[in-house]
């Protein structure tokens, strides 16, 4: 059976089909007060007006529910109505954008005006206020790779990497949304000649890999949230770049953790890819080391691609894929509130940088030049150690797979941000 | 010259004379929807009640700001407004309560019974809502104890310990106020037999003896805060305890910092003290190895006292002060900002464990008991090597100097909780 299609132009490459139906925040020329939106296509579809057209009429968002939750400038009230609330709007919009189903807007010109907007044209906004975020460690490649590193081989991974997925607290005030300049940070640095601290801007400016959680439904401060029941606390996914600064995340990490090497900014890709969307991308050979009941990976490709100044196009460097993910996100949910510790709605977990087995697939520049070491050839006249002043980073992710006979393809659109010079140092 | 008294009654020994004015949020039997609030000996004042009156008529807090801001669930606007607003705030108060300055209530019964209501009947709530929470380390002895414990004396102190304030993120959505109970939490603890984690209530459950600053004006992504205008940035201090499971974050910290040991609850003092209001307590003889221009110490005597379920009454068990810490929280703004990291209003910034150099000055009861090994008599017939189901801790802190010939006094209230015994775990 074909899947139903849209009667909005979607070609077969595009991130945002009629299986799709992420969920983001943006403003647009005409209406310059953020409110919620989902993408059809080369379109951003706004839902505040969708709402106000009478088109969520069902009973977790009719009487004035949907108009009230789409209208805010951040999508925080939205998820914590819960699952059941999500699936309706979801499968309303997927029938209010099909070319079959019940639509206030398939017949209706004047609003499609009012509520398609080329995706070009507008301001994307935080899709959520983040009250904390987490960052975890859960690729066992990318947490060996970084051990051996900044250890030594015989102290790579802890002792504890294998019996929790260990996390840390990040800076929810510096998440930002794709497209948003990140500055070159400064910070005392370690002078390997002199073993001395210096102060100085970074000098290995790098990304990280990741994808991240929006917590939907949280628990109360002394409750758990079971990993059984953790998916239906999961709001969805998005692209994630944990921007590091590696010579003052290796000066300043013993013995609390990553600080101002992390918290200078963090951007995320402004679509959120509800799990009800990923649902068919689950994946369905987890290697049998991992699969111990909980296992929970989704089967999600993805690239970081480096656009120097000079250049036309961005140059892939990396290819990973969520899978190969040791903790899934249920699991880091169970393990972040077992001890009582309260989620709210907008909370962000990151899945800390997806590295894979292969070369190819390293999830940082850490890793890939092996922290600097050995710079690579990033263009035709251009090699890269570290991100370079002006340099764009592009993350892209999304999934693909044959359904019933037809090629199904869902994508996450992109994590962008450019790395712009440091500023001089206060006095 | 004596100061000046305020016409509302004020002991000798209150901790909120008319020289303090704190700020906080609470709400009333008669009045629900929390708003802001000072205090003045035994009475909370309604700060919303007292500006719909008019008593805030100043270039800062006239024309409705005063009404706005103190009619809000919580501080963050007031905060936003910066310092010439909360001196503003504080002279008209001080004013308002006085036996002599222009007052607006002096005069007024009606008003004064809508306006003053005992401490002890009202309910006090977050005095500001925490974007970001940060913990420093900012006690050389604490710093050094820990270190002696949990990684040999070899290794106690890191290198980059006295270069930098180090730091890391904690959580901010289970800071409570003074009063919450805090549930005994559950997680992953090393078994020292059999060297493998075992899934366990902690039995290692510690207080820390902390004072934290309020982020009153912040500074934009890329921006730096330079230490010489970080005063600006303050808007005041509370106590806090920072409650810790010494036995998960013991197994979990390795290597990227505190985490579930930390995040099941940390408890403030529900007013905030002004930095104007403690400037005559700035520690006039910092030991001269710390005055490096920057010391900027307060003389706050601390202390912490824990009340079994038998007790009548909490048995002090440490006295410190915060001028014990070797960097000050101006330090810490600035080293927080140097990389471009933003604050905002209502970020809180905690100084780390306070522990000095005496026996009795020790912050938690990791370095009291030595790690449990060494259990302290509590009151006549109980001893303590950590916290027990059921026990009280309380902290408390004041200022008291002689000034013109007058004894001041300055309090900082207390910080409240009680620990409840630990949930089933979840299924």
């Amino acid at each position: 059976m074909p899947p139903v299609a849209s009667f909005v132009e979607v070609l077969p490459d595009s991130d945002f089909p009629l299986e799709n139906i992420p969920f983001g925040v943006i403003s647009t020329a005409q209406q310059a007060s953020p409110r919620a939106a989902t993408a059809i296509g080369t379109y951003a579809v706004d839902l505040l007006v969708l709402a106000k057209a009478g088109a969520f009429e069902g009973p977790q968002l009719g009487n004035g529910v949907a108009e009230r939750v789409f209208g805010q400038p951040a999508l925080n009230e939205f998820m914590s109505l819960g699952r059941s609330a999500w699936r309706e709007a979801r499968s309303t919009i997927q029938a209010t954008l099909s070319e079959t189903g019940p639509s206030k807007l398939r017949g209706n010109k004047t609003l499609q005006a009012e509520v398609l907007k080329p995706l070009n044209s507008v301001q994307y906004h935080m899709p959520a206020q983040i009250g904390d975020y987490t960052d975890f460690y859960a690729s066992k490649e990318h947490a060996t790779n970084v051990g051996v590193m900044f250890r030594g081989k015989e102290n790579a991974l802890m002792p504890n990497w294998v019996h929790l997925p260990v996390g840390y607290h990040g800076r929810a005030s510096s998440v930002v949304v794709s497209g948003t300049p990140i500055t070159r940070p400064s910070g005392l640095i370690l002078n390997p000649q002199t073993k001395a601290p210096e102060f100085s801007t970074s000098k290995k400016l790098d990304y990280e890999l990741e994808v991240a959680a929006f917590v939907g439904i949280g628990n109360t401060l002394g409750d758990s949230i079971p990993v059984s029941q953790a998916d239906d606390h999961i709001f969805g996914l998005a692209l994630m770049n944990d921007w590091s600064a590696r010579d003052i995340q290796q000066y300043e990490y013993v013995p609390l953790g990553p600080f101002l090497g992390k918290n200078f900014g963090t951007t995320i890709s402004p679509w959120i890819i509800t799990l009800d969307a990923l649902e068919p991308f689950r994946d369905p050979t987890p290697a049998s080391y991992l699969n111990a009941g909980t296992y929970d990976a989704y089967d999600v490709k993805l690239e970081v691609a480096i656009k120097p100044p000079s250049a036309e196009k961005p140059t892939v460097v990396s290819r990973s894929n969520l899978k190969y993910m040791y903790w899934s996100f249920k699991q880091m949910l169970a393990h972040h509130t077992i001890n009582g510790c309260n989620m709210r709605a907008g909370d962000l977990l990151g899945s800390g940088t997806i590295s894979g087995p292969t070369p190819e697939s390293l999830g940082s520049l850490l890793e890939l030049s092996k922290n600097g070491s050995e710079p690579f050839q990033l263009t035709a006249d251009d090699t890269r150690a570290f991100i370079e002043d002006g340099d764009e980073v592009v993350m892209r992710g999304y999934c693909e797979r044959d359904l019933d006979g037809h090629r199904i393809r869902i994508g996450f659109g992109e994590a962008r941000g450019k790395l712009a010079p440091p500023k001089p140092a206060p006095m």
